[in-house]
């Protein structure tokens, strides 16, 4: 397997933890908490994919995302005294999700031949946050991307990098570039409380 | 006219009633109470075609559902008084809605030459809850799948019961069986208070 | 530049900053008072785009109408003080929005060669009112559409001119006519307080 598809599974179960997670914390019941994570590890993508003509979307054609993201739910319901108790790991896993996602997604445009930046920026933000977006839209809370001031920012820092580096570097390191900038910057801002 | 297109627009108007009665519990005005009865009826099909590329969505280019979730829409105002007497009804025309809409949605995956059986899920799901999730985000309550364990079990329990009789009896007939499927464990689940 | 792109510019303005004022009232940080104003100018076009196969969707391809929209959230927060004040220009700025994008939507489906009535209604609609419904959305509101009778209605009205109008008069001329009669309605129900 590819180092970037781990991550990619990584990041996967990084969003539907955190959906499962605030779901539970809405109290709602088992199938609830299960599609809550599964909306907040699979939407970004289905939008992106919409997006760019990526017709059906590959999270939806395709299982493999989709049973990480099951598990990763149901790991989180019966692991939950436990999980609860981590929510500094889990902003962990966060960063890595919205690091990953951002770099597939703008990653994503440039294998479909786009490739104004403007796009691949915008695609990058909508991969990474889009899940999150609906997770708290449909627990009724507003979205945390307009909550927090260095989410998106950390995304569209990624995805400058990744353009910048693109023309110096191969593809697959200017996507670890973009992964890099966009969690770490999330990081620094967790630990700074910006 | 074929079963199935009546069906479908029993589904329709079964849909623009709940979206209708909503928005008047919500005391919306008279437009709002419309647009909210289309949402519901109209939405779920709209989101399935732009996932397998069925561009323009049906629902939107052709007039035929719109004029019926219209019609269903001012007579449910019209009717009210009367209708609102009527919650078992409701939530028996809700359960054809939402065992039509799946079947056609899963139906729809396999017209376009798609097969994947994980996409005939999704998609008979989305086309099912499609326009209530919308209809509950617009008056700020979490969606009803949500909150309500056996809905949207119910919708894919339908699709596997139309996967696996595809192979073995007509098109037309595996489509009867995920409706069934769909609607009886529905009404099951509202009768035992699943 | 032409006189109707000058218009849309003047729309996008109008709808950045209705989402900014919003996201100032409910206190959102400076990154959600911009991505918010972004989201209200550009949603609208790029639902419509989604819907009618223009992929990837001109608002996020082209960066001038995001370029727009940003100055006009970043004034906004400049001259918050001063812009708060005067609610009825902000009034007449968003009915000029809902004319422009009305019309352009509209119109977007002639240009890709659709024709139906019924279509070419729902997508002025959807570009008018798709930003303003996702503003509301993010923010936990109803959706104003649902809320103000005239709101979609003289959004409605306006796609019914250009449709009884196109086989008489030029296309730019039924554009116009779209224009001038949903603003001048949404215009009418403001002042009258419909």
């Amino acid at each position: 397997m590819l180092l970037i598809e781990m991550f990619v599974f990584l990041g996967t179960i990084a969003f539907a933890i955190s959906g499962s997670l605030l779901a539970i914390q809405k109290r709602l019941d088992i199938f609830g908490v299960l599609l809550l994570g599964l909306t907040t590890a699979l939407a970004g993508g289905v939008i992106r994919d919409l997006m760019i003509g990526n017709i059906p979307p590959t999270n939806l054609a395709e299982p493999q995302y989709f049973l990480v993201s099951l598990l990763a739910s149901l790991s989180t319901i019966i692991f939950f005294e436990r999980i609860k108790k981590f929510n500094h790991s889990i902003a962990f896993f966060d960063a890595i999700g919205l690091g990953v996602f951002t770099a597939v997604g703008a990653n994503a445009v440039l294998s479909f031949e786009y490739s104004q930046p403007f796009l691949i920026i915008t695609m990058g933000l909508v991969t990474g946050i889009g899940g999150g977006v609906l997770r708290d839209v449909f627990v009724q809370e507003i979205p945390q991307v307009f909550r927090k001031e260095v989410y998106g920012m950390a995304s569209i820092a990624g995805s400058v990098a990744l353009i910048i580096s693109y023309d110096f570097v191969s593809p697959i390191i200017s996507l670890y570039i973009c992964l890099t900038v966009t969690f770490t910057i999330r990081m620094l801002a967790l630990k700074w409380k910006w």
